[in-house]
């Protein structure tokens, strides 16, 4: 009886598609055709844009946008991700190649492969063994300041397109700057000019083209669709115009050229053992900086619709799709922001809309890729610049810096690392570096030292509160669970307090905040216990939780404590150790004392 | 004014010796006579035994106990630590140099104070950094993983020079018990009997002696001292045997041989900066457990006299009594465990002791090398295996299972990880793992879904009490601080709450336990706040901490959610929000619901 509807919750959760195909209404269709088609005339020429930034054939990125997005919509668990080529992985792909092989060669397609297989298995073993969760620690700060950067590094890396300057691909930051300038002078100005012509129309579509539109009387739905094909006609017209004056053979205009027409062919990537160890790493960074972009646009695009994305899904349907790139010749995707943006106001229900897009890419790479001959770069790096520069985030920065320092410092050194060692190891430096602030802070908690509250039953720190204290008492409030990270710090700290109180009795632990005792911290205690009694103070717990006592319990700590050791509530224990005199010692330090 | 006294103080924090000196004794001068003769006769064979661990000439080991204590003496903190060469550090220098260098030619040594120099710099910029508390991060599971495994491979070490095998030394675990087996014919009798006949004794010794003396009515002092003596009564009587029969010649024992008399020279060690990167990680690893051994040392010690360790003056202590090893002919050198005890139990009542030690270990170096050429290597090998024998620590490994699953499984691997992987390997793998599990427990806190207690004004979670839930309202507890490493988690705990339940109003995050919001938790925040506003549910924070509401009003996140938004409790919240017909609902998942 259980069996069926157990694998069907199963098929559910593996198979997302499973569950809303079963739902599948025209309705449903209508708003997905609609958002596939606004989509893919977007993704066309973004698709060939962003093959030219990871410095691969143009097909690549159109492949990328078919198989990998249909295996997505079936095993992701967001209805409206777009899925695809992006810029930031297409930088991370062009870092990771440009050093170790030749822009243009068969062996830098074959190292792209790779990384797509690489990028696809990480994410899918981290799905597999729910390991997402290590994602988290590419934290808010480190995330902004990576991706400023690559915003700068991604548009400086455009400039030659841009300018027509004759200049090696693949440098790093400073040498691109230096390079920029040293070939200055060899500058093409058709080339330029038409660079500048196409930046200049992008900005304005972007900006003003649907409030044009809008005044101008055209359907919201149909004026997004226009401006949304702004690359589309910019790429269109230049085109026609490079092809009419023929600037390729006059003015020595830079084209895309000929591009194998047709549909990828199923293909195993390499399987070269020491190229797979070699490109691990930056595999490993592609794949965390995919997965992290992707869930921030599907939570944010679900919230919008009260639906849920489940992050351990998502790596798998991450995964299976990168997986399926490499062996359809695609580059590594993840989602896009821009791209999810417009699927979701175009309507898209479902990942149906994806495969609408799919198809619509395959369809104009098997028809219409004669058209490309022409396309000219400048256009295509005109469409990878404009979008991108938004990307680079200066407020945030400010903004976190005057909230945490720690946070702001984070940020920027981040930010200052991938401009200058590069970045895998500018993200390596940031996610050490909030690493180590989240353990320097966790190893320091706050502790305090609390008395009672006038005659109520509440305890407070005696440095904030003019609190009453008990002579031969300590009560020692720990704001943090006990563990390895910081019982040494705790530790220090009640040898101190003992060593400064000669009159001390009883020495009482608060852990209303101690949701964990470790076995570094239980052996702490079990020293402090011993010390304590080697002077005659009595070690006291108060406020233990039910399931920290538990275990204190089944390890004999308890016994080894005494009993009437352990206190329900902070007042409980002073009840029943201060003297019988009652409170005589006001709090010094208090404000009033 | 004030300027004498804080440089008096600085001095004092800096200099611990001048705090002690200005106050020292004569009483003080006995306690420190005795404890340091007693010390100096355990330690001259024990030094030359661990150099011969380290497989280098047995006067490095007797270098590393002049120079390096006195310096300690005067920078460390601890009054009765006895710092000189330890059997776990000598193991890892070998470890480290057995790879890269042949045992007994001068590279090897060269290499040897190259670790001490920079053992000696990780350790005091560690301590002008106040760094020390990276080595919180060895865990107690993972230290005690590590000793277990290196008293196994240090025992097994010294077989061959127990059974005088002629096999190769600084091989691994495995590699060791196969050559052992394999030269086992080659066994030589002589030295077999020797060496068995000094764990015999050294057992002996170690046992009952102390018993048998008191017994016999020595007073306890002397007693002590007969008993430490131990080591040193056996190396003179087999040493005189070697001698007297000649064994050396007529059954091929081996024995130390020529040691240069006198007092080591100061000499810079090797700038080679090849070798330094080669022997950093290394270092690295022999600083921090050098240091965590010292520091537990210390604090036992420094604890049952009511005194102080300060961690990071351990740190420059330490670090320092490296560095005038390294220029000194001397191995590395950290505090060792019964070294230490004996130098208290003998009345140690100052780093005076440790200075007595130092000299009387210089005068036998220079006067008394003669009397080593005929001292058998099988006793030596017997004065480390005997009391390295009870590091091995199965007791622990049970017990840390029984209380924690994590932390028992993360020191068996640590265990097994430094028998098969290497020393280093092992400890590294021991880290990472208890700084994953750490962190993926960081990444999970606990989270609750409240309601009241009867008439209260407390709140429980609703899965273990009876409480009253209200309709339209959320209340959520998060028992832990809000930052990059759980933020996510918590966010999609949320979103699933809010997908669940359409009939929404108000969502109250209840932030007792919350230390800390980081920036990537404000980030999220803003977007909950928003993505919630677009359904119309309010976000509402209670019971913020003073702190975190000072940066959250100073970043302008209280006007953004609106100042009625922000609780001083949970009761506060629920009189606020609740529907004006009061409780309603019970809860359905309670016990009595």
């Amino acid at each position: 009886m259980a069996g069926p509807a157990f694998a069907a919750r199963a098929l559910a959760s593996f198979v997302p598609a499973s569950a809303w195909l079963r739902r599948y209404s025209r309705q449903d269709a209508g708003g997905d055709l609609t958002a596939g088609v606004i989509v893919a005339i977007m993704l066309v020429p973004q698709a060939m844009a962003y093959a030219l930034l990871a410095g691969l054939p143009p097909e690549v990125g159109l492949y990328a946008s078919m198989a990998p997005p249909i295996i997505y919509a079936v095993f992701g668990s967001s209805r409206t991700l777009a899925v695809g080529p992006v810029a930031v992985a297409s930088l991370m792909v062009a870092a990771a190649l440009g050093n170790r092989m030749v822009e243009g060669t068969a062996d830098y397609v074959t190292g792209a492969l790779v990384i797509s297989l690489e990028v696809g298995l990480i994410l899918f073993a981290l799905g597999l063994t729910r390991a997402g969760f290590v994602a988290n620690y590419l934290s808010h700060p480190v995330m902004s300041g990576f991706t400023s950067a690559a915003a700068l590094i991604i548009a400086l890396s455009q400039v030659k397109h841009l300018l027509g300057l004759p200049m090696p691909g693949n440098l790093d930051f400073g040498h691109t700057m230096v390079a920029i300038v040293s070939s200055l002078p060899q500058i093409n100005p058709m080339t330029t000019g038409i660079g500048a012509a196409a930046i200049a129309l992008l900005v304005l579509m972007r900006g003003r083209l649907l409030i044009l539109l809008r005044v101008l009387g055209v359907p919201a739905n149909a004026a997004v669709l226009l401006t949304r094909a702004g690359p589309l006609v910019v790429v269109v017209m230049a085109t026609a115009i490079v092809a009419g004056l023929d600037l390729q053979a006059t003015s020595n205009v830079a084209v895309v050229g000929v591009i194998p027409a047709g549909l990828p062919r199923f293909a195993a990537p390499s399987f070269d053992l020491a190229l797979w160890a070699e490109l691990g790493p930056s595999s490993f960074a592609i794949a965390l900086v995919s997965f992290v972009e992707s869930v921030a646009i599907a939570k944010v695009l679900a919230a919008k619709r009260r639906e849920r994305v489940a992050p351990n899904q998502e790596l798998i349907g991450l995964g299976l799709a990168n997986v399926a790139g490499a062996f359809s010749g695609a580059s590594p995707v993840c989602g896009g922001f821009a791209r999810s943006a417009v699927n979701f106001q175009g309507g898209a229900r479902t990942q149906m809309a994806a495969v609408v897009t799919a198809i619509l890419v395959g369809v104009s790479t098997a028809f219409l890729t004669p058209l490309f001959l022409h396309m000219p770069h400048a256009v295509l790096a005109a469409i990878i610049v404009v979008p991108v520069i938004g990307l680079f985030d200066a407020e945030s920065f400010l903004k976190n810096l005057r909230y945490s320092k720690a946070d702001g410092i984070a940020q920027l050194l981040t930010f200052l690392a991938v401009l200058g060692l590069g970045i895998e190891i500018g993200i390596l430096c940031g996610v050490a570096l909030s690493l180590l602030f989240h353990l320097w802070r966790t190893s320091r908690p706050h502790i305090a030292i609390v008395g009672r509250v006038g005659l109520t039953e509440h305890f407070r720190n005696v440095l904030r509160h003019k609190v009453t204290t008990y002579p031969g008492l300590i009560l020692l409030r720990v704001d943090e669970s006990l563990y390895f990270p910081n019982i040494k710090f705790i530790e220090d700290r009640v040898l101190t307090e003992i060593a400064e109180r000669r009159d001390l009795k009883h020495f009482i632990l608060i852990c209303s905040s101690v949701n964990v005792i470790d076995a570094s911290a239980l052996e702490t205690l079990e020293d402090m216990r011993v010390t304590l009694g080697e002077f005659g103070i009595g070690l006291h717990l108060a406020e233990v939780k039910g399931p920290v006592m538990d275990k204190l319990e089944r390890i004999g700590f308890v016994d080894r404590l005494g009993r009437d050791h352990i206190h329900l509530s902070t007042h409980d224990a002073v009840v029943r150790l201060a003297e019988p005199n009652g409170p005589v010692a006001a709090n010094p330090a208090s404000p009033g004392g």
